[in-house]
């Protein structure tokens, strides 16, 4: 139902909603939404730094405000033509769906889930990188900085996500590293350590046999390529359903934490290459983002980088 | 081979390989081992500061430098008989032992596995935790001083076992996903927004239907507890060999950053509840660990904690 409503660009009603004075801020540190839609370039930029400090409030608002917050956003998005501010306000509604995310999880009687919340902003932002190519060669420096904030979003919301189910991904690997040990010890599988040539001769720091865990550990990636160049894996095994479902959810959960590490390196490889400086900048005007921050400081950091991205592309 | 020669305390070489003045340190920063080993309190905490830094030494060796040391700290260990002193030098040992590790990773030409190495460590630091039992009520503060320190390396050595193979990881998840989404298709499995009563009403942030992905972890817990009280969770499910030892390596690779999460929150939890002005200092004097810390952050962080808490042990 929502989802319809969402498609159709509803700028009427938006400007009714936001009629405020140009100069004024929303609570969470927003400058106001009307002022992004202007395309030609203001003189703010000559009136304040370069890259002035966004004041953010600490009021905490209930998760339908954010989720009212986002909507507008996203609805000048959906109005926009130009791709590069159509993006940036695709990523700050993310932001405001982050915000509303994190609301859920702080009220207990909240009924939806946060996890949901998290993925469809995954997807809002996966959505949003599309419509140009943010890291391609021919991107501009402008792109390219939008994509390090949004990987950085990317990454931080897969690892929210990953925490919130983990105690059931670690109720999963316990019994399937059972699993598979029994089913190892069974099988005529290659002896892990005949397999892992690594291992071969590695003085043990244990007085004692290695453990299980630790020995099939370390021989997880052979134990792979010993098995793809076996005759047997051109067959099939039969197990359980319950290891069957279970394996799914588990890899559905871990999937999170590995799209975590692997964007997290891609924003700090593009961070790197070309935009050090306002990066620089960033970091010293708010905490460096870690894998450590908080939903709320991940908001105003990238919130922060998309108003200087404003003020540099003349979208304020 | 080389278990067999570890298990015998080899006191007699150890000496000889000691004879320094009782002031000296190692270039890594240890008081001498001889030391440790006096039962009786020495005269030391009243000449210095009642928690002095250790002065670390930047000069890097090669892995088999650290494994000697680590050798000798783990000798001294076998021949100690008070549990607690044990612990402590085993926990030092395995400090050498992940230094040879790093070593081993620094090196291009070096042929033993790193990975190898850490989970051998982990095999000892657990060793050592099972001497006691150091997070009992019965545990004394220095015995929960010890166990947290013991779970920091824990967490940081499975955060790095998982970090040297999440590119394999990350292969095998794309490809059980593909997988696991193809066979969900197939199968009769309840629909994932039937299941998840969570989601159901959750307004999307998308204009578009929601990815695979997304939809599929959403509905990861669901999935499992609804295939459970299915009928056919009693059934069996053939997959191919290759999908069932891609599982296996998988699993065996996400239990580290698992475990990691893991012992990194046993430890928050435990200096916490009794040793917080212990481990404030500590972050004072050092660094404070992170998950971000490196190897060498690790363990100039441990032995510094190591040295006072046998300062207080009067193990010194």
């Amino acid at each position: 139902m929502l989802i319809i409503t969402l498609i159709a660009p509803r700028i009427s009603q938006e400007e009714d909603a936001h009629g405020k004075p140009s100069s004024s801020f929303h609570g969470n540190g927003q400058p106001d939404p009307d002022l992004w839609s202007t395309p030609s370039s203001t003189s703010m930029d000559h009136l304040e730094p370069r890259r002035p400090k966004l004041m953010f409030n600490d009021t905490l608002h209930n998760a339908d405000y954010y989720m009212q917050e986002a909507k507008k956003l996203k609805h000048k998005a959906d109005a926009l033509q130009d791709k590069f501010g159509k993006a940036v306000n695709y990523a700050d509604g993310a932001l405001s769906f982050i915000e509303c995310g994190n609301a859920m999880e702080r009220d207990p009687l909240e009924a939806k889930s946060p996890y949901t919340m998290y993925s469809e902003t995954v997807e809002l932002i996966r959505y949003a990188m599309r419509l140009k190519n943010f890291t391609s060669h021919s991107a501009t420096v402008a792109e390219k900085k939008l994509a390090v904030l949004c990987y950085r979003c990317l990454s931080l919301l897969y690892l929210r996500m990953f925490k919130l189910k983990k105690d059931h991904a670690m109720k999963y690997s316990r019994s399937l590293m059972e699993y598979f040990k029994n089913s190892a010890k069974s099988s005529q599988a290659p002896s892990p350590w005949g397999a892992n040539g690594k291992s071969a001769g590695t003085p043990s720091p244990m007085s004692l046999s290695p453990s299980p865990v630790s020995s099939v550990s370390s021989s997880s990636g052979p134990l792979v390529s010993s098995s793809s160049s076996a005759s047997s894996s051109s067959g099939s095994v039969a197990i359980p359903q319950r290891i069957h479902h279970m394996a799914a959810s588990h890899v559905n959960i871990t999937n999170n934490i590995l799209r975590s590490y692997e964007h997290w390196d891609t924003a700090d490889k593009l961070s790197r290459e070309s935009q050090a400086e306002f990066f620089q900048d960033l970091d010293s005007v708010m905490d460096p983002l870690t894998q450590q921050s908080s939903m709320t400081e991940l908001v105003r950091y990238v919130r922060q980088g998309l108003h200087w991205l404003r003020i540099e592309a003349h979208l304020l």
